[in-house]
Formats: C-alpha cells, sequence, structure tokens
C-alpha cells in the first residue's frame, strides 16, 4: 500500500492495527492504553543489589531466550556495555532468538554484528544503526527486519506496548549500591542519561552497569533504585572520549559558513525571532556553525534565546554560560564540555526522551520549538529527508531527533551542501524517506534555497527580508548537472528494515541491497 | 477472618484477592502487575493548555459521575485547592458518585464533608483523615467505607491499579503554560511536590491549578507537561503559612526532653548509629526534639549522619547547613524553612511518594533507613499502634509514612508520653491497629522504655550501654494504674474505614461508633 510520502508498504508489514504514513499529526487527538511492566516487589530491606558479573544479573533477572534487551547510547562510539552484556548473554549463558532495542548502536557495537550473522541476535530495534551492524542487516543477516525509530517514537512504542522490555541495562557513570544511578561524579561520565529514563521504567527487570560506585544515596537520580533489580561494578563502561567522535566540531569550511549565515538569515526574517526564542541545532558542520550567526542576530536585535534542547554541546554550554540562553535541556550530551555542565551549571537541565520527543504523551518539548536546524544525506523535490541510508543503498546513519524536531518546531530548516563528492544531495526521490517532507519548511544549500510551497507565510517572510530563494526542483537540477542523474539502486524483494514515523505507521521500508560478504573486509 | 495482629476482618471485604494482614514482608519477592492510564496524545503541537475555569477544565477532561480524582496535601492545612475543584465538579457541573484518592484530608478539608453527608461523594481513599471529614464518615454517612492507607500503601495501590484516578489535580505553586509544575518561585510554595508525581503518571488525565503562571520552561519540573492536560490559574491555590501549623513547634516540655533524650540514648546503643547512619524523624514534640539530643550523641562519637528524609522540618535543614548531615530528600515539608531550602540548598532533594515508601517497587528509601522516631496516639501491649482514631473511636489521624518507616528502617522508635489527660497511651489493645506490633522496636515513654521481645538484639544492646528498660505489659499497668482500665468502646456493626497495611492486604477496620448529628456543633 501507498502512503502519504509514496512508498510502497508491503501488506504483509500492516497486521496488529499498523498502518502506513498518513501524514503530520494523523494521531492526534486519538488515545493511548499504556502498556506497564510486571515487577518484582523487594518489600523487605535490602542492603545492596550489586551482583559480581553482568551473567549472574542475567541469571538472577530469569534471562532466557527470546528475550528483549535494551540500552541506551549516551557514551555513543564509546559505549561499551551493549557489548558486555550480549557477550555474556550469549557467550556465557548460552542464550539465542535476543532483540536488541537500543537508542542506537554504532561502530562502538561492531562486535555484536557477529552475534546477528550467527542468528544469536534475531530482531533489532533502534534509532541509529551504523558500522557492522548496519552492513549485516542490510546484507539481510538479521532474522527480522530492524525496525528504525525516532528518538520520540522510540518512547511512544514502548509506551504503546510495542516493544516490551524483558531487561534494560543501565551504563551508569556512577551508581550507588541499589540502583540511584547518575551520569555525572563518575570515570566514565556521559551527562544526561535522558533515553534510559523511560526503559528503567517500562522494563519488567532492570539491570545498572557501572564502573563508579558512590554512596547511597545517588541524589538527584535520573535512575531511581525502585526501577532496578541488579547492579554490576566492571572495570570500564567505556570510553567517554569517544562521545564526541568527529561530529561535533565546528567548521571552518567557507561554504559551510556561508551556508550557516544563510540559515541565520531565514530565522531571523520570521516573526518567531524574538527575545525568548526556542532553538536547536545539529552536530554537523554547518548546523553546528549556525549557532555563530545566530548569535550575531541577536545581538542586531538586542535579544536573548529563551531555551535551547538537543543533543548538546560545547557552543550551546557556552552561550547559556556567557547569559545568551536563559535554560539549556539535555537528552544527551554530544561533548564533553556539555557532559561537565549539565546538573552543574545553573540552568542546564536534563530531560527523558519522552519528554524530548515523544509524539504521543500531552505535548514534548519539540512541541514548544520554534527553530530547528538539521542536516541530512538527502533531501528529494518533495522535501522527504534521508538521515538513514546511504547513496549505496547501506544502513549507516539515523533519524535521531530529526523526525520530532521537524514535526514539532515552527520553522525546521535543513542546512546541507547541494553535493557530496559525485553524489546529488539534492535529488528526486530519496533513498529512504526517514523525516516526510510535511514536516520541512526550508532547505538551505549552497547553490540556494528553497522554501516549502506548504509554508506560504515563510515564503513571505523571506520575500519581505530580501532573501532570494529558488524552488526546490530548481536545486535538483543543479546537482544533477553537476553529478549527473544517479542511477536507481537495485534491491532485492527482501525487507531488511522498516522505518517507522514517528506516530508508529510506516513511513518507508529499506530492502536488502547486494549479498553480504563477511570476508570482504 | 482474624488476621496477624488479632483483627477480626469482614468476610465480605475480601474480594477479588484481597487477602488480610499476615505479617511483615509477606509480600516480598511476589511480582506486581502495574496498572497504566489511557492518555490522550497531543501530537500536534499546542503552545498553551491554560483553560480559563476549573469548571473548563473538568469538562475538557470528561469529568462524569462516578469519576475519581486526586488531590496531594503539599499545602496541608491552608490547601484550597480540593475544596475548589470539589465545588466546581459538584456544583457547578452537578456532578455526583465521586470519590476522592487524596494523600491526606484535614480541617482544610471541611467543605468537602458537606459533599460527604449529601451524597455526592461516595468514596474516599486517603493516608490522613481529620477534621469534619472524619467526623462525617466515623458518623457513617460515606456511602461505601474509606480507604485508609500509608504514604507508601497509596502509590502502591495506584501502581496495582487498585485505585484508577481518572483525573488527578496538582496545586502548583508555579507552573508554565503547559503544566510543568515545581513547588517553588510562587506565591505559595510548598516545596516538595512529592506525593503528587505518581497519581500524574497513573491518572487519565491531569489538570494543574496554580496561582502563578511562569514562563515555560519551568525547569527542573516536578510534574511534567508531558503528562497534563489543562493548566487553571487561580487566585489563590491556598495559604502556606498553615502547612506548618503546630505540629513542628520544637518542645520545650521537660517531660518530652527527657523522652527525647532517652530516644538519642537507644540510638547510640546500637550498631548503626556510625558515621554515616540515616535518620528519619516526625514532627511530634518528643520526636523533634530527639534531633537535639541525637546531634549531642553524634558529637561525642565525632560523626555525621548520611542521610535523612521525610517529613522535613528546619532543624533538619539547620543540621544541612551546618554540615552535620550529607543529604536531606524529603517527600513533603513540614514547615517554610524546609519549603525554601527545598531543591535550593545544595544536597536538599525531592522524591516521590514512590521513592519514599512504596513496599512494592524494588526498594523504597524507607528500606534504607537506620532510624526512625515516630509519635503514636496509642500503642498496645502487641507493639500495635494507633495514629487513626482517637480514644473516641473518631477518626481523627494519618497513618502517612508511620507503617512505612517502622516497617523498612532496622530500628522504629516509639516515643509517646505514657497518658495524656485521662487516657492511657500504652494500652492493653489499640482503638484501631495502624502500624503492626510486628514493625515496631522500642517504645521510649515518661515511664519508661520497653523493648520488642521480637528484637533481642536490640535488648543487648540496651543491656549493655546500661539503659534500663521494662516490659510494655509493665508500661500498661501503670498507665491504667494512674488513669484507670479504659471502658471498651461501643460500635455499631457498619465499618466506615478500612485500614490497608502498606502491602494492600486489611490491617483492620474502623467501624461507625455513634449517630452523627450535622447540627451538633
Amino acid at each position: 500500500m501507498k502512503n502519504a510520502v509514496g512508498r510502497d508498504i508491503p501488506e504483509y508489514l500492516l497486521t496488529n492495527g499498523k498502518e502506513v504514513y498518513q501524514g503530520k499529526n494523523y494521531m492526534d487527538g486519538k488515545y493511548i492504553q499504556k502498556a506497564s511492566p510486571k515487577t518484582l516487589r523487594y518489600e523487605k530491606p535490602q542492603e545492596s543489589k550489586i551482583v559480581e558479573t553482568v551473567a549472574e544479573a542475567l541469571k538472577q533477572c530469569g534471562a532466557k531466550d527470546g528475550m528483549t534487551f535494551s540500552f541506551h547510547h549516551h557514551l555513543r562510539e564509546g559505549d561499551g556495555v551493549a557489548n558486555i552484556v550480549m557477550k555474556a548473554a550469549i557467550e556465557e549463558l548460552g542464550l539465542k532468538d535476543l532483540t536488541i532495542a537500543a537508542t542506537s548502536l554504532g561502530g562502538a557495537h561492531d562486535p555484536i554484528a557477529q552475534y546477528i550473522a550467527d542468528g544469536k541476535i534475531i530482531g533489532i530495534q533502534t534509532s541509529g544503526i551504523r558500522g557492522k551492524v548496519g552492513e549485516v542487516v542490510s546484507a539481510g543477516k538479521l532474522a527480522t527486519p530492524a525496525i528504525i525509530r525516532s528518538h520520540g517514537g522510540r518512547p511512544r512504542a514502548i509506551e504503546a506496548g510495542e516493544v516490551h522490555i524483558d531487561i534494560a541495562f543501565v551504563a551508569a557513570p556512577t551508581s550507588d549500591c541499589v540502583g540511584n544511578c547518575r551520569g555525572i561524579g563518575g570515570k566514565s561520565n556521559c551527562g544526561s542519561l535522558g533515553y534510559a529514563m523511560l526503559d528503567t521504567k517500562y522494563a519488567d527487570k532492570v539491570v545498572v552497569v557501572t564502573d563508579t560506585l558512590v554512596d547511597f544515596p545517588n541524589f538527584p537520580a535520573s535512575i531511581e533504585a525502585i526501577d532496578v533489580d541488579a547492579v554490576v561494578v566492571v572495570d570500564s563502561i567505556g570510553n567517554p572520549a569517544k562521545i564526541a567522535g568527529g561530529a561535533a566540531k565546528m567548521s571552518q569550511n567557507p561554504r559551510d559558513l556561508m551556508m550557516a549565515e544563510n540559515v541565520a538569515k531565514v530565522i531571523a526574517s520570521t516573526p518567531w525571532f524574538k527575545d525568548g526564542f526556542s532553538f536547536q541545532t545539529g552536530v554537523g558542520g554547518p548546523s553546528l556553525a549556525a549557532n555563530i550567526f545566530i548569535e550575531q542576530e541577536m545581538k542586531k536585535r538586542n535579544i536573548k534565546m529563551g531555551w535551547a534542547i538537543g543533543g548538546i554541546c560545547s557552543s550551546m554550554v557556552d552561550m547559556l554560560k556567557r547569559g545568551l540562553v536563559g535554560k539549556v535541556i539535555d537528552v544527551q550530551d554530544f561533548d564533553l564540555d556539555a557532559v561537565n555542565s549539565i546538573n552543574q551549571t545553573p540552568n542546564h537541565f536534563e530531560m527523558s526522551a519522552s519528554q524530548y520527543a515523544n509524539p504521543a504523551n500531552k505535548g514534548a518539548m519539540v512541541n514548544k520549538l520554534d527553530f530547528v536546524v538539521l542536516a541530512a544525506l538527502e533531501v528529494d523535490t518533495k522535501f522527504n529527508v534521508n538521515v538513514l541510508t546511504g547513496s549505496d543503498g547501506v544502513l549507516r546513519g539515523a533519524p535521531g531527533g530529526h523526525p520530532d524536531t521537524a514535526a514539532g518546531s515552527k520553522v525546521c530548516i535543513i542546512v546541507t551542501p547541494l553535493i557530496r563528492g559525485r553524489m546529488a544531495t539534492i535529488c528526486e526521490n530519496v533513498v529512504t524517506v526517514t523525516t516526510p517532507g510535511d514536516c520541512v519548511d526550508v532547505v538551505v544549500t549552497d547553490y540556494g534555497i528553497a522554501v516549502n510551497p506548504l509554508r506560504p507565510d515563510l515564503i513571505e517572510c523571506l520575500d519581505n527580508a530580501g532573501i532570494p530563494h529558488v524552488s526546490i526542483e530548481s536545486l535538483c537540477e543543479k546537482a544533477y548537472s553537476l553529478v549527473g542523474t544517479p542511477d536507481d539502486l537495485q534491491w532485492e524483494d527482501r525487507v531488511v528494515a522498516v522505518l517507522e514515523a514517528r506516530d508508529g505507521t510506516i513511513l518507508d521500508v529499506v530492502r536488502k541491497i547486494k549479498p553480504y560478504d563477511p570476508n570482504e573486509e
């Protein structure tokens, strides 16, 4: 069945009330009967919940074949906990038919790819999917289609009972002996634990894995002991130096800076750019650079930013410290400056993934957002965005909060170069639709700005401000004229991943692209 | 059927799996399938959830006959919100057959008594029940037995689905336009909002009533906007000057001070009195005075208190500020010094009622408590405590956190004068068992100290420290010799209140005592 972004969704996926994407806000005003966990009553006081090893914790929690384990990715490319747990479950306990429900999987989780190839892991639910895990899934080695959700779609699915977490694992920078956890104060600090919060409320069992045990009570606790069954102390939960990776570096590229300046001009042309406005930006070069130019526009108008949310990195922390933004609230921290500021710098707070972006609660933070500036792998002439699959069709990206902030914000600006190497970024049809075009308002490229015709109000803003803009089709033509019209990718029939819209409908599918040879690399 | 504290529980109450009290920790290790709300999806961004009046909010939330509304009592004797809401529901919307699920009801809620007498309110679930509400319920005017639970039993019952809250009302000192609430920063500050937290997660609908609207986002939020349907701004949510009432005043009575000193001696005689120990005390005169003497004992040993929980008042805040206690964590604040300190003084934090005392989660704070010092209306020779019914059998008390801290702590000390006026406090059988004797360890009176024979370890501690102690029977005999043996109260058959143990079993019932004449006073 074709959905509202023109993607053909196989009928066999449309079971148990699953629908295809019908457009923005289709689920608004409907009800959700929330799910709930079955949990153990610890009426008798326990002095400690510490168990010796992850394997012991798994046994104590009744880990068995077919279970779903959840993980969060606040340590990003430095995360060590998912690997430790899956190794214990599969190699020590001999478990199989496992499903991983992670907030993101990346290069840090390459060891897990082999468990997929071996058929021990049969399900993956995640926002990000990169590295070898992306490759094996793209190659059709996972028994069931991976389910890809946004950071807001994931808590929605958990609350709706579409993901039932048997055991949630918390990679905790600090924990006390009964499981009160914080993201700061330890040796592997990650700052916000926002993605893990809901998991621990909806999982039947919760295991905390920490490398820094602190005195009880570890307050204020991001993860509460009342939800925790076991605490395991390991040598290291990961490498926080790898939190930042390369993504969060400020660009010096003149093209990036030019685009960033145009983003700021577009923002400044709208009526929402006034004292107290709200803002979120991604960590890509030009998105991050937008901060600089927005600050310049703020100075011109003598206004301040009311609040910012994210994915937060050093430039926003710096603005907070200089009094240019009132409050900063993080679901995760993208670099160590942010990690070392959250819950410590006044007005720098933590939030859960549900507070951040869940489209099925009573109003997430993204719903109050004025502006979001986001990157893209591809944007098509229907303003659909792909941030998941590479030009080769392989899974190597992450919807993250992209679809959520795009849908919630008043102005969603995509900033991207027109071409990358020999690939057209602005194209006729994106490989995979991860953010639907009805949520995307403006596209800023190094060859011009396009405004979504669904937003005549923004067209008028740009016209009034004398900001030139062109049609998205003309940007696509220009791109194709530079690098040629791309050949269609050749897919097999088999669906390797289902891309859920944030509301739970099916936005797109990713099919198998080519046979996978594990010895190839 | 007789339960473990010898109370006869009518068979007709033992339906739907309800059991009689079987003793401490009977439910330990069992599972709970948690309940969940049915909530509205606010996918489309809303700028504001403000509605003009409480009546409008009720209509918007689909308020109808037979519903259960929840309230919390952080404004204590100064609370205005429950009255405002019930008046709107009954007098403006004409609703009937309503149930109130409150954390406590007191003199502030006298106007509600008439709605009970009129048959508009047919159910009451609460911890505290005092004032006219207590009188009308005792007089048999409520259509169904009131259900009395401890502060830990209430979140247990909510999580178990035994209380389904249709609409939760939050009396919010501050809220933003979408319902992020805090207990500070407004004109009617109450500090902790700990009792309201769980309600807003389990209620189908949530209405915030505030008298101080603040800028979005009101962070860090004790009540999260993601759970809130409507915000109503009223002139006043209550009178915070009445939070303290008379309860929290430090006693100068020499008998109280002598008892308090003995409490401190008992505590100091145990192995748990060491650096980092944990402590909770009530706000009665002698319990509060115990703080002074415990501080003296701490100085003698050169140790500090690790953490304290409560119900917090100024004396503990003072100890925190002087560095004598590491962390203070409040489910509610008993006076304005505490209100003005929580979330502001370093290491002074807020916790939910579930974190505080719920016996069915994975380990509440009370489970880690070393010492609790509590008051009592009566203690019997089985060490059962009554903090609910007066000597006339009328409901005028509150289990509160009494049964929870008694059960969770390593040493539970009851401090009470042997007689009050012409009434024996130490008696053969308490009017109502609110804390079972198997949770009570030591009773300190002005005529001697008794240790529960269930705790030979404590008897040894006192003996080693040279602290004289007597049998509880001898204290009872002494009391009776002073004021005479009390006559048995004369009850009718009708059960007016069911006293649930914290684990959900039935601990006792309160029967109708005498006909009620509403014109009498």
